[in-house]
């Protein structure tokens, strides 16, 4: 049995994860606001890499019930309709409505996974759900990676955390016999010694914490870390994010 | 003050870095192998980073004292005088010699550091040696990065445990305080709160360890585990690695 967690998208190629089951993790704030926007009745997310793509997709599809959402420097892009926090993301913004997303790291870590089968979401709004369904697919598997989106190339505590999180479901403790688990994971795994059971610590831990606060995102903050608040698991499949495999 | 660590080169710009000192690791095993020919007398070690630009550099050069080493895939580049093993550096081979080294992740690490001042080279081998010169510096600019080579854009365990162990010595537990840690600084001191002081533990616990003894380098392993077998604090100037501040 194989679990693998990547800080970053850098370096995952398809090779590594191709056709097997991925785990992508951007709790400040791609993941979450994803979580949020499906729950609430969105009907799906389209992930981009770029402002400039989802401009052009938008143009392309010319939709009624299409929304650009995303963020630059943790701000709402220009012209987009919604910025990256999950409190935007209220029923009556976005049922019914599919989104075009663009932000900083979460999408592009998205896109990097899409050779994934399947490709969960996975956030602490909806952790045990996530994590539930990771485990069957593990044991269905045998190999499961966790992808953490990372801050523009680089490891970010929160997502790490969450990984690690989600990999001590996966692996108890006692139960670590015949699982191949590598760097990342066994550093991952050493971040929930550090913080156990208590998010808002390792979270709030993080510098991107601290820059969301002082962006005046305070609340998106706590929301991201209350824990369950949702149990939809969203799959990335064909471009699009929805909450059933179709 | 301020202690960073970086997990991989990849997004450390020369605006996070440039005039303040770095302490690059590639513990497996490229900052081992230049403090092993540093101290068995070589003159000085060209960082290039790639086989190609180290023929290029050697042609030019054409210094009967040039020596080029390197690898890829583990292995010494095909027509290179010496490979990437520590112990390939003795005296006879090495004394007097200037090395232009390639390797797959340690010289790309040092050449991405460049703009550090100064930027010293760390190991295992090295380690009370480098991490007192880190302390030293740390207190005269009050900031300092350690650089982690990883590999191939990803997290690499060993380095982020020895880079977690020199932390720990320029900001002991109990002296955390006004200290500010980024986010792998955070993770690297959690690692040493795993291994403890047990190099041979944090080190061998790597998949790069794995692949080294697969390869058949279990010897180097041994040899980049042994703490303190030298005291040089090799530094890189002006493409130059030398024992000596010029």
């Amino acid at each position: 049995m194989n679990l693998s967690v990547y800080f970053t998208p850098l370096g995952v190629t398809d090779q590594t994860i191709a056709g097997s089951p991925v785990v992508v993790v951007d709790v400040l704030r791609t993941t979450t606001t994803i979580v949020s926007a499906l729950a609430n009745g969105a009907r799906a997310i389209l992930p981009v890499a770029s402002a400039e793509e989802a401009l052009r997709l938008a143009q392309n599809l010319e939709h009624p019930d299409l929304l650009l959402a995303g963020e630059r420097g943790s701000k709402r892009i220009d012209g987009f309709a919604l910025g990256n926090s999950p409190l935007e993301m209220t029923e009556d913004v976005v049922a019914g409505k599919t989104l075009v997303m663009a932000t900083t790291n979460g999408t592009p870590a998205l896109v990097a996974a899409g050779s994934g089968a399947p490709v969960l979401i996975g956030a602490v709004t909806n952790f045990t759900a996530v994590a539930a369904r990771a485990r069957a697919e593990l044991d269905l598997c045998g190999k499961l990676t966790i992808l953490c989106s990372g801050r523009e190339g680089m490891f970010a505590l929160e997502d790490a955390y969450c990984a690690g999180r989600i990999a001590q479901v996966l692996v108890p403790g006692r139960d670590r016999r015949g699982v191949e688990l590598n760097d990342g994971a066994i550093a991952a795994l050493q971040l929930v010694r550090r913080y156990g059971d208590r998010w808002k610590r390792g979270v709030g831990a993080s510098a991107a914490a601290r820059d969301l606060k002082q962006a005046g995102f305070k609340p998106d903050l706590e929301f991201a870390t209350g824990a369950d608040t949702h149990s939809v698991v969203p799959v990335y499949r064909d471009r699009h994010v929805t909450v059933t495999e179709s």
